[in-house]
């Protein structure tokens, strides 16, 4: 794996939700070092009461995947997402949006770092792969 | 070109079907390796049966647009994907979704090969570019 | 910032048209060569009369968080992509989609060129980072 990936997350559904982690933990345990950036509806998913739901008419679907997913191995978000915090994977909101959609500190899971676009991009210039997940 | 370009499809609309065609035929026609993997929504766009339209409520003139690229030269995505196979252009199917969405070997298009997420990223760690087509 | 960062926008939303505007001045403003293509549904954005909205049920929100955007210093989306070019970033309309779309030329904002998908990918071969915006 690449020895440092980082990605941005800038949607907030079922299907986005999923990709940093399970790319992020495969990339992590292969000792690789791993920074999430979430921005726009991506910000959501960082917080404490995040329940991603699959896009669009998919969406009423949502609980019979992720029990199909769990029969498969795969966890729950919110377990999924502490999981990657304990592997060393780093989860960030965007500052910004945090203002533009009022979410705050404390509504953030615990683990999560706020930074800024800048701050993140300056993060990522020495990353072997930066990936945009939608 | 890159010497080796990745790409992770996660979606099934005729725009993002397009996407990896058209920079994966590209990249091919300049020497380079190309691997192009299919997760999620994406997945569905290797079976036999796929027929991808545009999203949302541009869906109605998937047909209209078909017949515009076929005369700028583009061809239909089962005959752009068996180009691409010509080329060289590899094409993996998520083992794991195929297995939540219930997606038979049998129901791909032949040449499609399976693949784990952990081995597409592995297969992705030298890439020099390695994009994610929402 | 990476020497080189080169990006594709293949949707037409008021969130994915944000994003390489904040990140190419941020790569811009760090002494890094910017190149952002647009295609599909991107290339509207590149239109005189472009004024992008949120995505499906948020379109109705998007007067609003224009204003809060504001009011944390950031630009309305003509303003910003004209600072943007002042800052050296690159915007180039894919010439294909112009001919399936029937944009012209005189459609599009002053300083913004035309490129072939094979031309852009040309450029972007030795980009340190190449980033897919949905």
């Amino acid at each position: 794996m690449a020895d440092k990936l980082c990605m941005v997350v800038s949607e907030g559904t079922f299907d986005k939700a999923y990709m940093p982690l399970i790319m992020g933990t495969t990339a992590a345990a292969s000792g690789s070092e791993v920074h999430v950036f979430y921005t726009f509806f991506g910000t959501g998913l960082l917080k404490k009461v995040a329940k991603p739901k699959l896009p669009g008419m998919y969406r009423l679907f949502t609980g019979m995947f992720s029990k199909k997913m769990k029969k498969v191995g795969i966890p729950g978000h919110d377990e999924f997402m502490k999981q990657a915090m304990d592997m060393g994977v780093n989860f960030y909101a965007c500052s910004t949006t945090m203002d533009l959609m009022g979410v705050k500190e404390s509504d953030l899971k615990p683990g999560v770092k706020i930074l800024g676009a800048a701050s993140f991009l300056k993060l990522a210039a020495d990353a072997k792969t930066t990936l945009f997940i939608g």
